[in-house]
């Protein structure tokens, strides 16, 4: 890593900037003065340029060209880059970017990587004969490490985990453990906050904090220094869950054991950042109906992964139109109906969305269970109850002094306290049902909550149309 | 903190779950158990199964009780509390539950926490009064830090960091640093994992991360041990900047200086996993049409909270239905239309939205700026018109054979081919020009995108109806 470089590249950087105030980061005009030098193919220019970078500045960069110009880049500098800089990546950008660099060179650069970052680099890709084409490339030590790494669940802790670690016996002393760290320094990851202290079998019975360790006197033993309320986390459990474990317990790091409880590898919290950052945008996107970042994928592979979401609404459409298509003969006679209609269709759809934020939020922080789920159903029942006398008195009021129709006001008005309090109700039960049944509460709920709030509203205000105003 | 009593706990908490797998967390069946013990006034039983929580365990256990039974909880057992559990209580949790207690009491609880933890607490009540009474009841010192900590801008580094830390002079040993370290433990922060190393006007001149110090000689000079790429944080720098920060250059903790450069306090990582947390929160919330969460509210304040943005939500609808009543005519002879507006009006609103979850997001996590923004502008128009003409296919055959009036699906598909460039246009362009002009994108976006696809949902289809079928 180039971090001595950083300073003097910020300041560098900073230079150009007197319009916006970016304190990190790349301004729009260094884009720009390398982008004129790429393709005025002034070499020595680019290469300045990139003297300056730190990782997370270079991978900004690869993010922010287009398709050509990025491709210029990773054709001529890629070789001179620091294997971080690819590390830095997002994956769905990593897949855009690593096929366009050489097997080998790839595998040159997951073989700098330390263990976590090398599982990370070749999980992120997704197509398999290019993975196989990078992996006969490693050497036979990495390449078992990845594998048994690969041999781990999908999104599991012996993913994230890293493989290098502090162990020491348990009838060290302090001074022993120093000068053990000092010995070994050259085999010990490059950072660690704890010494993990392990019986015989490799069975954790304690940890060490740094800083507890560093204030101890040399005489004293691990064994008495040793914090015993260890959080071990098995190798399998969910990153998500993993995550919830560090939040809860406000942890910095956890060791990871096997089947038999044995030390195989330690996380640590800047791992779960990763993971909190990753499920968090997960969940903006499947609200909004996206399965999966698309910034960087193409416009034709982006345009068919969205239309999957696009065609299950066009159904969910389709059957709203039809309860509209049963009433043609009421709005036929009251063509100011048309009209209306999706007032009710759309406030009943925003008042679920605003329930369904709230729920979904609850249950990915784990704030609502089986304990208190009926508490929040009733209470947006409640809350749709009472918004719904507010908006039917505003627009049962508008709508009849508009049409100067009494009648249509109270319409739209009985139709509007139905539609909310539906849209209170099932914004809620609905993300609580998909959860208890196992289902991600973010992606589906949307589709099925407008449904509701759509034929609802149309059939409640139609439906009361034709019996009061025919 | 009793952390040493939290794996018996677990162990407690977990016979009662042999059906759902919870490997951390309260079972619903305790939460039952305690709930009936409150309300049955069985004070010992409260009593014994309160002794065997950890503090994020009894936060959880008072989240999730309704209102009477956390009143009950409260007034008995709170003094017996450990005062960090009111810590792993959500703001908005603890604007709820705080103003039960005594404000001698919080007072009490907020003296035993760490600066930064004591500042957060403070800060999380709305009521001024409220506050006021707390402080009166604090020591002089306390004040005097709190009162220190609220005179930086909200949502600062300021705000967020931590004043205990360890400073040392440049000219010191590796052996000194180590006898200091030993003996003013009672001083130090209980846990931290960087020395800063500053010059006598106390400016930083570098880290050594306790790891380095561990394992150099104690001979060695800090001066030559440190770590000079420091990235000091403004005590004015936004929370979210920090957040970023912290990212992007995967630090685990950075010190905080004042106007004049000089050291006043540290963040760490896990201050920023609560950061990112809450800022993640907030954008699902905001996208939602939420400005708050909103759980733990009353029934009253949330639906008034709520309505504000529903009845911005009343006026587009209500701008939407003018557009359809400027073609009644229309509507009034070939009533077929008023049934299939919607469908060309949700649609769009369902690709716009699409396109809005993948822009705000990127936008969130910087991936996004002028550099690239025209470009994403761009790219999102043609998967609107890829899309367009996809559906517009699908929808224009199935009406034209439905209705057996192709003239009927040529004027639904080619209004679909509109509304979904519409909507792919300013799904994007809506949260960047927004952002461009220091507006929350996540807060606005939706209600004027809907807007847009609704209003030319509904003009495209109409008025080309009006062409074609009159």
């Amino acid at each position: 890593m180039t971090a001595e470089n950083e300073s003097t590249a910020e300041d560098g950087k900073r230079e150009d900037e007197d319009d916006n105030e970016l304190v990190f980061g790349l301004s729009d005009r260094f884009i720009d003065a390398v982008r004129n030098a790429l393709r005025e193919n002034n070499h020595a220019k680019v290469l300045e340029e990139l003297q300056d970078l730190g990782e997370a500045d270079t991978a900004e960069l690869i993010s922010k060209l287009n398709d050509d110009d990025r491709a210029a880049l990773l054709k001529d500098f890629s070789e001179k880059m620091d294997p971080y800089v690819f590390s830095e990546l997002s994956w769905e950008l990593r897949r855009v970017v690593l096929p366009e660099l050489p097997p080998k060179q790839i595998a040159a650069i997951i073989s700098e990587l330390e263990s976590d970052d090398a599982l990370d680099m070749i999980q992120s890709l997704d197509d398999e004969d290019f993975k196989h084409d990078i992996i006969r490339h490693l050497s036979a030590k990495t390449r078992l490490t990845l594998e048994e790494g690969m041999s781990f669940p999908e999104d599991s802790a012996g993913r994230l985990m890293q493989r290098e670690f502090v162990a020491i016996p348990q009838f060290w002393t302090v001074g022993k453990t120093i000068d053990y760290l000092r010995a070994a320094a050259e085999e010990l990851p490059e950072d660690f906050f704890d010494v993990f202290v392990i019986d015989p079998s490799y069975h954790i019975t304690g940890t060490v904090p740094l800083n507890r360790l560093i204030r101890a006197s040399r005489g004293e033993k691990v064994d008495a220094l040793k914090l015993e309320d260890v959080h071990t986390i098995p190798f399998n459990m969910d990153q998500e869950e993993v995550a919830q474990l560090f939040r809860r317990e406000n942890l910095t790091s956890a060791p990871v054991v096997d089947a038999e409880d044995r030390l195989i590898g330690v996380i640590t919290i800047d791992d779960i950042v990763d993971v909190i950052d990753e499920e968090a945008q997960e969940d903006m996107l499947k609200l909004g109906g996206v399965e999966q970042d698309d910034l960087y994928q193409a416009v034709v592979s982006t345009s068919m992964a969205r239309s999957r979401w696009l065609f299950i609404n066009l159904f969910t459409a389709i059957m709203a139109a039809s309860v509209v298509s049963l009433f043609s003969g009421t709005i036929e006679k009251v063509v100011a109906l048309a009209a209306l209609m999706p007032i009710v269709a759309g406030m009943g759809g925003n008042a679920g969305t605003q329930t369904l934020a709230v729920i979904v939020r609850a249950i990915a922080v784990r704030e609502l269970s089986g304990a208190n789920a009926p508490r929040a159903v009733y209470k947006e029942a409640l809350v749709g109850l009472l918004n719904g006398i507010v908006f039917s008195i505003l627009i049962g009021g508008m709508i009849a002094l508009w049409y100067q129709n009494p009648m249509l006001g109270g319409v739209i008005g009985m139709a509007m306290i139905v539609n909310l309090i539906m849209a209170g109700t099932f914004g809620a039960l609905i993300p609580i049902l998909l959860n208890k049944y196992g289902q991600d509460p973010a992606i589906a709920s949307s589709i099925f909550l407008t449904t509701v709030t759509d034929v609802t509203g149309f059939f409640a205000f139609l439906g009361l149309a034709t019996i009061f105003l025919l």
